[in-house]
């Protein structure tokens, strides 16, 4: 067989897989959207089945060999192609694969699973005592499993790699801290601030469907094209690429407050153009076609939810919209004060309620414990002590209850550990990103309120999506911008935006 | 290996296939409801990569290695049992999938893609002649099928039995034969009748919320259980029976037709209550959890959409409820004319709007033009000329164009030659059936008209539903009924309600 031959099969397994993987995307969708509740049993089933075959697919010594044939030849000496990206990142991805034992992942399938259920009804009941032998198994499995991959440093530098690859604690940690430590003094000017936006403003009453209309409107207007997706409605929203053509989103609705379903719609929207802009009729089925990161995707969300959607400039546009379609609603606020009351900084216990400033710390803080609870240092019994007591250094507020703290988040449960830091690292992300995109584009903001928003999206398509992987996410962040990940342009972002805002 | 061990190493086998399909099933339900259009190419790709990977399953010769092992010992000795229903059904499945080439496979499955691409086209110019080419591939590749497929006597069994496996030409032709005389007769009798129902009550504005409003909660009181199913709208109506817990129905709303939706909706509605009655928390993945024909199945649709939903008992209890939902609308209607425009017979074009006398005729002109085609008798070029003479005969009406004819209907671009039979044998076991419950629960009108539809529900699923594939249709028919296969029950059921109703 030909190198080229070689490459060309591992492409079609790889392809085969991408398939195998889109279908349980597409299972996945139903089970949160519309399938009936008697159905989900069986569901489990449907999607166990398909990760059994993935896996089996994935660890096909075939594919060894047939990366070992490539790699044997001559086909990858230029280490910036797009046959090196594909070859290097399947090869990643076999590796890590093959050296998780197959009773590990059958093991963790089936306990993630039965602790999902435990923990939902522990944080109905506000009781972590019932969920705690549950989260010890995951935590135990989870371990085991970094242990399984390998890694150098700590271990949690191993399911960190499974959700940002090539990312290390060592990398993020300093930036972490930094922006923790300049976060809390940010807060603290926020609190003492002499303006004080009047949040009550988002908090009257929003009709569901009109602001189901509006949100729509708002998401075709930033490029996401309803000809290749659809919003619906979900108890947790979310964005899932299916595949070339389907790119879908979905949001919750509170009558009584404007931000959970605007800003949702917007964050999962901005997931949506880099689903949409990966060059998927090119490259489907190989990394080419795959977003890099889960930092550099939550880049993309958070940049459309917060340096768009709660600009002032994006409200220059779309404020007279929004007082149009919320007829009679807003006709006593000015642009200012809405922009002021979308803004509105407060502590507040639950993460994916969280303002722009006090989001980071909530990550941040799950960092901490996650990577303490890896390394054995801290005990899953002691996780609720441990979370109220950084809580209340870092808010400022006591935790009321677990539901409030530990409780409030699947992640755990379903074996994510690893996962929060990517938040933050998307939030840092966009904060370049943008910066390096006001550079090349100097008028954005008014192109924002003028109602233009395709020349960023362009951007954001040119620079970050077309690459699908063939950077990681590190070396993407250097060559777009030039610099280093780094906490100053957020903090930067913010101490301006904020500073205007609430006057200090 | 015990016979026992390959015996359950066969159904882990079987059910692995059924798993594959039902998720085939989500994938399907998904693209006719809510999937965006751009994502129809890719899911094609899906459901091919689907279908193929059950194709190689089925025809893995392990499965005819165990099938020999189970067969060579005594395992199977009462040839009533489960074990034997199980493996006769495998076998015979597996036998009839191994005998299909792979290249045929993969032709019929890219051809008759392609053809209903062109028909759909071609239907909406009233073009048959754009059509022909793709027809003749596809009638070509499907002679193919039949001839690799094995038959006694004409090739057109080894269609039929696709659809209504054991079921043969020479058990059907006569009683189709009989039938179509009488209901010609029938016909006559209608036309020339004195009482002439006003149909024109059924053509009134129903609002589409209301009518579904009404269908949900008729659906739900002759027992589809809403919390393992759901109702969606869809161009062409179906129900999907996806696996244990999750059964859903489609229908389609016409603003000023209330026939359609509603028994739209009682028919899908009876393919679900066979598919909830079929034991398949016990079964489900091996045949015993399965439907045994699609005859059977239809059986079940039609009679709770004709011998139930177009019954004057059933109007008892629900007119009052339809005259407050449409409220205003039926204000001057009594049950009795309501009655009587919902069972107007009227010779029209298109099968799928037929009325509940001339709608076998529409299959039985079918199933005599396939017949003829697939034994070469009847050429492609020629259907339109050939359909057009014997639709005037039966019918009574001239063709006015193709669209209104043989362009109507999916099936022949789908490759779906032998199906059309099953929709008549569909009633003429309900009527079969029916008589026999009538028998079995003397009360049956009664309980009707008091809204009270479990007793026959429970009656079915003891009589029909809970066998799954243990027998073929024939000798469930003649179980349940004591009876063969016959036109008698269904000409009398309908003589005696037209001549109730048009006054003969």
């Amino acid at each position: 067989m030909s190198p080229q031959e070689a490459y060309s099969q591992l492409l079609d397994k790889f392809k085969e897989i991408s398939i195998i993987s889109s279908c349980g995307a597409v299972l996945g969708w139903d089970e949160r959207t519309y399938m009936p509740r008697g159905g989900a049993k069986f569901r489990a089933e449907q999607l166990g089945y398909l990760a059994g075959l993935m896996h089996s697919k994935v660890t096909d010594s075939l594919i060894g060999s047939l990366i070992d044939q490539v790699q044997q030849s001559d086909m990858l000496k230029d280490s910036n192609s797009i046959e090196s990206a594909n070859v290097r990142e399947i090869k990643y991805y076999y590796d890590k694969q093959t050296k998780l034992p197959q009773k590990l992942v059958e093991d963790l399938t089936r306990e993630t699973s039965l602790a999902q259920g435990v923990w939902e009804v522990a944080r109905s009941k506000n009781d972590f005592g019932s969920f705690l032998p549950s989260l010890e198994k995951v935590i135990d499995l989870t371990i085991q499993k970094a242990e399984a991959l390998g890694y150098e440093g700590e271990p949690y530098n191993a399911l960190l790699d499974e959700y940002e690859p090539g990312t290390t604690v060592a990398e993020v940690e300093k930036v972490f801290e930094e922006l923790r430590i300049d976060l809390v003094e940010l807060l603290k000017k926020i609190k003492n601030a002499p303006n004080q936006p009047d949040e009550s403003i988002i908090e009257r009453a929003y009709d569901v469907e009109l602001q189901r209309i509006f949100g729509e409107s708002v998401a075709a207007a930033i490029g996401y094209d309803f000809k290749y997706g659809r919003l619906d409605v979900t108890t947790h929203p979310f964005c899932t690429g299916i595949g070339p053509g389907d790119t879908r989103i979905t949001t919750r609705y509170n009558p009584n407050r404007l931000n959970d379903s605007l800003f949702g719609i917007m964050h999962e929207a901005g997931h949506g153009l880099y689903e949409m802009g990966l060059e998927k009729e090119k490259y489907y089925g190989s990394p080419m076609g795959e977003a890099t990161s889960l930092g550099i995707h939550e880049s993309q969300s958070r940049m459309w939810e917060n340096q768009v959607g709660r600009s002032l400039a994006f409200w220059k546009y779309f404020y007279p919209q929004a007082q149009r379609i919320f007829k009679g609603t807003l006709d006593d606020v000015t642009v200012e004060q809405f922009y002021g009351a979308i803004n509105t900084v407060k502590p507040s216990y639950i993460r994916v309620e969280a303002d722009e400033a006090t989001y980071n710390l909530h990550i941040l803080l799950r960092f901490e414990l996650e990577r303490a609870i890896v390394k054995k240092e801290l005990k899953p019994a002691d996780i609720p002590g441990e979370w109220n007591s950084r809580f209340e250094k870092y808010f400022g507020i006591k935790v009321d209850k677990d539901t409030n703290g530990c409780l409030q988040d699947v992640h755990w449960s379903a074996g994510l550990m690893g996962y929060f830091p990517t938040y933050t690292l998307g939030n840092l992300y966009s904060a370049q990103f943008f910066n390096k995109a006001k550079e090349d584009i100097p008028n954005l903001s008014d192109q924002f309120a003028s109602g233009d928003f395709m020349t960023l999206r362009k951007w954001l398509a040119e620079n970050i999506h077309v690459h699908g992987q063939r950077y990681r996410a590190v070396d993407l962040g250097k060559k777009v911008t030039g610099e280093s990940l780094s906490h100053k342009p957020l903090i930067a972002y913010m101490t301006k935006k904020f500073g205007d805002i609430y006057g200090f």
